[in-house]
């Protein structure tokens, strides 16, 4: 018992240095992580628009990478609380990351998944549709990266503004289900072909949703509460009310 | 600093009884919040294929206390990592509820989204492939309701069994497409009811993945370390190995 609390009171001394070097490598490992999952899905875009199968090789072979850099970092998340137990504003980070890293390696699966479907089935034919689908996807890479760049910064005003993109990734997306469906109904023979885009299509609209699952995980550290499920403007409201503005640090 | 180990001290004396009455009491929400999630995704397919109104609306309703109760654990397990500072397998079973938790309350959003389709567009006209739909359906709410089983019990075996048994969700969900694709390229005016109907068909197919997801959260409890991302059979060797049998308590 004894020999607890002196490596407790040891660690208090030395706390604040060693205890923010770890945790400043963990947040250097996430923006790697981060930076990886989106040269990923910029890989899987172009490899599915121009049909390049060397290309979607490369992001197969890249997930097992992504997924090694989430275990390793969820390892890491869980040994610093246990050895560091952190509270207030460092354990919140360290949920923040716990979280989304999470996002982040669906999102390299999504990366994943559209090379497997390429290199099985596009090459059978080629779809005009791609096109829009593309675009869908360069969108949502840019609302990744620009959630990365929030999270790194605990941008709060940034993070809100990634937030309502997703209303537009979802207009779009649904413009693109109307066309495919045109597409099937003139052309029946077109059906299957059509429905593998489709799926893309709807895999990449839901990268929209885990950027802002990871925008609630910088409300979460920054305001210091759960602001899930709280819906659009409310959501706002609430974010930019001045009384919140001050948690436990 | 002194108050601080002075803190540390007298919890440490009292820390087994009153730190296992609040982990008991997280475990009992879970168990509920799990209890209600099946509850509504039955309901759903049910909604669903028996084109009740008042029950989809039901389902829609709940949701919002399914949202409730993840927020609700999910800070009961922070603030139990904050003030009690858990280590070894208390640690990982906070862990492993943070990330259940999170796979339940994305199961009760199936849910919510079957039952607002269910409300918008079937109406419009009876669908017979609802049946096969349903089937599929009946097969998650079993593997989510042993899931939640083998949870609670922290059960390695009956978790390795529910992971294998996804194989078996995903073949019922890829004879649902080619019955489904069936059906447009015969009769394409049915191409957007049925599209409909396949994605609600997707989504129960996910359940599978998630209950998976919850399984790996089980296999880390009992094993002490990350099996994700492992694969089939290396990974039931890996459980199944002696020599990793004992994690650190």
């Amino acid at each position: 018992m004894t020999g607890h609390i002196m490596d407790n009171l040891n660690l208090n001394k030395h706390i604040s240095g060693q205890f923010n070097a770890e945790l400043e490598h963990i947040r250097t490992q996430v923006m790697a992580m981060g930076g990886l999952v989106e040269q990923q899905l910029t890989d899987a875009i172009s490899a599915m628009h121009s049909q390049d199968e060397d290309l979607a090789k490369r992001v197969v072979e890249g997930d097992a990478q992504v997924n090694m850099m989430e275990v390793a970092i969820d390892e890491a998340c869980v040994r610093i609380i246990a050895k560091r137990q952190p509270t207030a504003s460092d354990l919140r980070l360290v949920m923040a990351i716990i979280k989304t890293i999470s996002e982040l390696e669906r999102i390299g699966d999504v990366a994943d998944k559209i090379c497997r479907t390429a290199l099985e089935k596009y090459s059978q034919q080629h779809l005009p549709m791609l096109v829009s689908i593309e675009s869908l996807g360069r969108h949502t890479v840019q609302m990744l990266h620009d959630v990365l760049d929030a999270f790194a910064r605990m941008d709060l005003n940034e993070a809100i503004r990634i937030y309502r993109e997703d209303k537009k990734v979802d207009q779009e997306y649904e413009g693109i289900v109307r066309q495919l469906m045109t597409y099937m109904m003139e052309d029946p023979r077109t059906i299957p072909s059509v429905l593998t885009a489709l799926f893309c299509a709807r895999s990449i609209e839901r990268i929209g949703d885990r950027c802002q699952n990871i925008c609630e995980n910088i409300f979460y550290f920054v305001k210091g509460q759960d602001f899930r499920h709280k819906g659009g403007d409310a959501l706002e409201t609430l974010l930019m009310d001045k009384e919140n503005n001050s948690p436990e640090a």
